[in-house]
């Protein structure tokens, strides 16, 4: 947290004990906290009042624990999705930055196998400073992106897919080597760590993290 | 050749003194041959009287000896590159189809970077039934073409690139995992392969292989 | 839909309750779906009457959904599969093809541990202008076929073996360096891949789509 | 160039011919270029009077033709790199900037082997928004910093080292999976990549592109 | 045991009968035996009374078997490990000298992500002869010990992470391509093999093997 | 050489000041030696008596010294390549057996790419009771023989091919999971170590060393 | 069958109702059958007439179908096995070979870790024509032996082991690029490859399948 | 050099006259330095005056620079090779071991193809604490020392071999998953590494450094 960064509760490996200690520890200190990668089976393992208290998402599989920081950025970051299934991690990243009081914009399942979905929106994409590119697979729409966008580009491979598309392997690779120049790239299926990417960028420059056209 | 491809020497790793005996041999024979992967030391090295004889194309590194087949197919093979380092390749495509009497159309340097560039042409290349896509690195030109073409799209991989590129592996695998369905790749750099997989497709179906609006 | 190839769903990796929203979807806009890699616990999940709705074949995990396109083509595509296990993928390639419209023919069981049965029925495939293969392991039997057809080939490469078969990743090498010039390869186990492959050639010379001495 | 990056020339595998082209094409439009990778070598061999028209800088194997934009940036990024080996790639960021108008400040030699060389100038790294960290080998640099610093943090991993650092993908993997959160991630060895990534960012922000403190 | 180690059993793929005939048999032999990677499941399937004849540790799933030797060795060795989850793998380090009678002494949740609770110890640390540093993913605390420690550093990289961390590889080749001199690394996740080697470097010194600032 | 396989000396990494000692030494004790991986220009730099005294094979780069053994097994090992290239490990091959004394038969250029090549001598081929058989890329040829003959098939994969094939590995792999049961595989170009395997299968039936129908 | 070896049936992957069609089928032509990786489980879900019927070793997952083959050659063929876990791959060659009527011997647990071990038995071992050595890890017992032995020597590796030992590949490469020459390697974990290899070499030699000094 | 290891310059990749100011500097600052990776080529481009003031080893590619410090310690390190090649590995450590004051026992040429060779100098190799074992290929020599000495084992791989051997990775995985437990692993061909090692293992124990038999 010295560095701006709540902290997070990785819970993929950890049993219901471990995290329930620890809920009971950030409670005792009045502190909230952001969990990632609870399953529903690690949620029904939890004493049932601590599952209550907290804020659960489903999709991302993220729960909010505590007082939740009010929103204080608008409008600075798009979460922008391929496929059906990277829209796991486009909402992990949507919750991290939700915990950090930043408020995201999703755009989902807009892959360039049907690219005129995707030109469809980029006149609302480019709106955004920052922009967060999930994709699987041959991630193509991260370097369709890098070539039409100015602003920052943060790029999150996805495990989805199967074969050739090894583990997500190939969209990391994709994305590094993109013939667009400027791609920042995260972890396979670090939906967490982009969005800390993105409140990294955002403390860089702490006057420009409201959108004024959009209120707050 | 009993398949309907003629025989191509890869001259690779193979010397001058292997080269020049296989050449006196077609000429013996009257036989045509196409060659492959020459550089322009292998061919200073060869005997000036079978060097002179050749058809040499320093891009692609290809030659053609002896008696060249006439032009008996037009219009139905496109080769679209991506990048400038590309072109290598997509040029050892034209040539193994020229040598088969296929006339081939090159449209180079229509990476995704700049997706403008690709759209402008867009309506050229959906006339051809056959596309041939050359692209390292991210491939992304693969997956865009796939989504907007009904018909053949032949995808060859370069080793293009560096560090994540890994030598053609990236972009391979971006081919394969292509989120654009039914497009079909070759080994990595081979321009050759690419080129007979288009003739096999063209002497699957006989009839289609003048394209009348082009005249011959 | 818009370059000439149904919609499919991936079902796996996706709920039920996804599916079933989908399959809801596509019944109010009346429109005919296929679902891939859908399992036997997948579907009994769904709830009894869209299961009960589904055309579902067990070995292939595939199921037609909504009205089912009369067959349009015949006699175009054969499918020749090296092994038992191979049979799988081979199906999905057959069921994605019916569902387009197209009957292919399947010949299982040729692999080249047994040689004679290949070439047994050698002439039989030699009939065809497009021939799937698909092998796992050395996937050899795609370098035979290539040695004796004129005609296309579409590899595909299965996941079948163990240890150095590296889950199909040995397969894939292997038919895209193979000696046989002008094999063409999809994604590992992607029987769907193939197929739509299949349908983009037949797409691109639609004068040939019928085998006049097969009868409609 | 529409998207705010200035056209970069990719020297490594481009012969002497090819390159002075290029040149003539950009001086003909009055237009500037940067080039990079180009060695020594390379150099030797282009027409006297191009070479001598070029801002070359050995180091860094890069080098400006035609006018060069003003410093229009300053106090915005620094470069840190870990090893002596490393400030190579360090020095193409830099020069790449510099191509754009930002003047970047370079702190080399401050890997974690000697971690009070860090520590002594981590108050000067601090004052820095956006950081680029250049690293080979195990990349900790990478993560003391991430764990110090609040800022961007852009990491560009090196394929310095031999055996077990894999040409870069070592470090690349190191930094992708880092233990301190929000890191940023670019190509084996491309001190270019990293810096475009800097300028998107700083593009993205326009009001803060300047740091008063330090004049113009 | 020839060459000073004890017999221990790796229970990982071994069944109940397996382990409980092993147990027998040290039992009559009147042997003492370490058991690992003994998982709670494991045990609950052992014969009620061989269970309960065991000394087990959940955290690291081994298990001590009869007559257990008395601690001979004291502030010689000790554990750090950088996240939560290495915890794990560290147990198995202390347990494994423990059973050959060393004392070690740990020192957990130092990773460099927060590097002043590393420093904070680091005075602690320096009075070890030995210091066996346990981490995943980018493994950065091994560098940063190893420019710290003039002493000898055993490395354990774990399998702790996703992606790019590529099941403890990532950390493996970090450690060995450390840009810190002299480091010496295990095998992934093998908190015995680094007690193991602890304890030959122990043997080495027989004279050194007590601290006797600690008392016995 | 105690266990009946004659010294060689590897050359390829070896100074011809080392070649050279070891030579001298071989002669002082009146001992034959084979050398192998000694290209021409090793040779070149040898002491030109030293030189002269080498019965040398350029394109096997296999060189007898001193004595030469007789022949003493005759119509027991054929040695089957599949592409032109891959004739240089079976040369190597063929001298390593030469030197212990065994005369093989090299059946060059069979391929599947062009199967009736192979079929047409597959009745000479299953006169051998050990078949070495030599192949890159796809190593189809393998397997066809695998299915094909009754009796021993060791196999030596190449580095023959690009891309996918992957510097050996692909055929190395192809080998090891044909489908064609019992195969055995040597390391990738090792001719050599082929030839010592067919060595220690003779020597394991001393008693059927000999072809009677083919004199000595 | 054709080329002198039983068909067996891989049963890993197959269901109850596919296993026992082929047994049905195989009790139709009166045929015996080899079945290869069927666990308990497996057996358990097939006919219990069925599963009656078959004789079954738990510890290989073998089972034998139908009326079995006499013993018809003894002390050809020894089987030696590294460690505790190797013993599964080890018999599952030595049922292989009794099916085939080849009564091979086991010789365990004789891992170099405990080099007297393997040296207090090699006398025993060296009296074997054909040595099938299983092991996995660092696989040292195949160059162990290979140093010891004159004979032939099947290798395979096992997947035993965690970490660097990359289920069965390190134990792959050490075999394949063993110090000692000759080395023939099979599939990880094939002990059925390893007895089919054999068989093919007994088949080879058929004046050689006999051990007089054994009895019949 | 706080942490009690010299400086040392590892030259591969640095130019003449980058080595030449790394000494012009160490020369004026009068301290001493060891140079690792230094060619004979590189030596040869050296100002003459630096290049007569080094003790250049052209077997090890080291240098000493400078004054040199006097052996303190003897008799308690031994350097075991198991080929020819992996010599030149053997002798960077024991370079930099004398270079730091440690002199170390030389035993080459001992790998297990000829196991005999090994155990006939294993009583010699016993009576070291600290054995350094240097292997390329199977690296089969470290398991077969493990089973045999108690003491402390640091393993080199070396990237010595072709094909299977892949650059040393085979070597260093068989060390790092030996079936012989606490063996210790540095970086592939690192003999400067493991030197560092031993000099920590050294400075842990200090009482310990001499050889109290040996004198001094
Ligand atoms: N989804 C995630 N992906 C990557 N890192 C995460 C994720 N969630 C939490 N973390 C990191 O893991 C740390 C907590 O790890 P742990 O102590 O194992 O719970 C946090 O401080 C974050 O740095
Ligand atoms: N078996 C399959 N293999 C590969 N891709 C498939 C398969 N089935 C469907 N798809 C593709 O996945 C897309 C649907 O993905 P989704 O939106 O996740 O259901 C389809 O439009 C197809 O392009
Ligand atoms: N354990 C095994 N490992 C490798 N191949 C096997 C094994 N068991 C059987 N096979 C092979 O698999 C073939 C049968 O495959 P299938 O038709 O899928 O049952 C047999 O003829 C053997 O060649
Ligand atoms: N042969 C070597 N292998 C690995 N690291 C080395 C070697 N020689 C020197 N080094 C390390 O490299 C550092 C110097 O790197 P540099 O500043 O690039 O010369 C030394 O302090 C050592 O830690
Ligand atoms: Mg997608
Ligand atoms: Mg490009
Ligand atoms: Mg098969
Ligand atoms: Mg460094
Ligand atoms: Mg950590
Ligand atoms: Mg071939
Ligand atoms: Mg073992
Ligand atoms: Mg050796």
């Amino acid at each position: 947290e010295r560095i701006g960064l709540d902290e997070a509760v990785f819970c993929a490996g950890k049993g219901p004990a471990q995290i329930s200690a620890i809920l009971s520890l950030a409670a005792e200190r009045g502190r909230g906290l952001l969990l990632t990668r609870l399953d529903a089976d690690g949620l029904a393992q939890l004493p049932p009042d601590q599952a209550r208290a907290l804020d659960y998402c489903v999709m991302s599989r993220t729960a909010f624990f505590g007082p939740l920081r009010p929103v204080t950025s608008r409008g600075r970051v798009a979460i922008v999705a391929a496929g059906t299934s990277d829209a796991v991690v486009a909402r992990e990243a949507e919750r991290t930055l939700r915990h950090a009081g930043i408020e995201a914009s999703l755009i989902l399942d807009v892959g360039v196998a049907g690219l005129w979905r995707l030109l469809e929106r980029i006149d609302e994409i480019l709106r955004f400073p920052v922009v967060i590119a999930v994709a699987g697979m041959d991630a193509a729409i991260a370097s369709v992106l890098g070539g039409l966008l100015r602003g920052t580009i943060i790029c999150v491979p996805t495990s989805v897919g199967y074969g050739a598309a090894e583990a997500g392997r190939t969209a990391l690779n994709a994305m590094l080597s993109s013939c667009a120049p400027g791609l920042l790239t995260c972890n396979i299926d670090s939906g967490y760590g982009a969005a800390c990417a993105a409140i990294r960028i955002l403390n860089s420059f702490p006057d420009a993290q409201q959108d004024p056209s959009r209120g707050s």
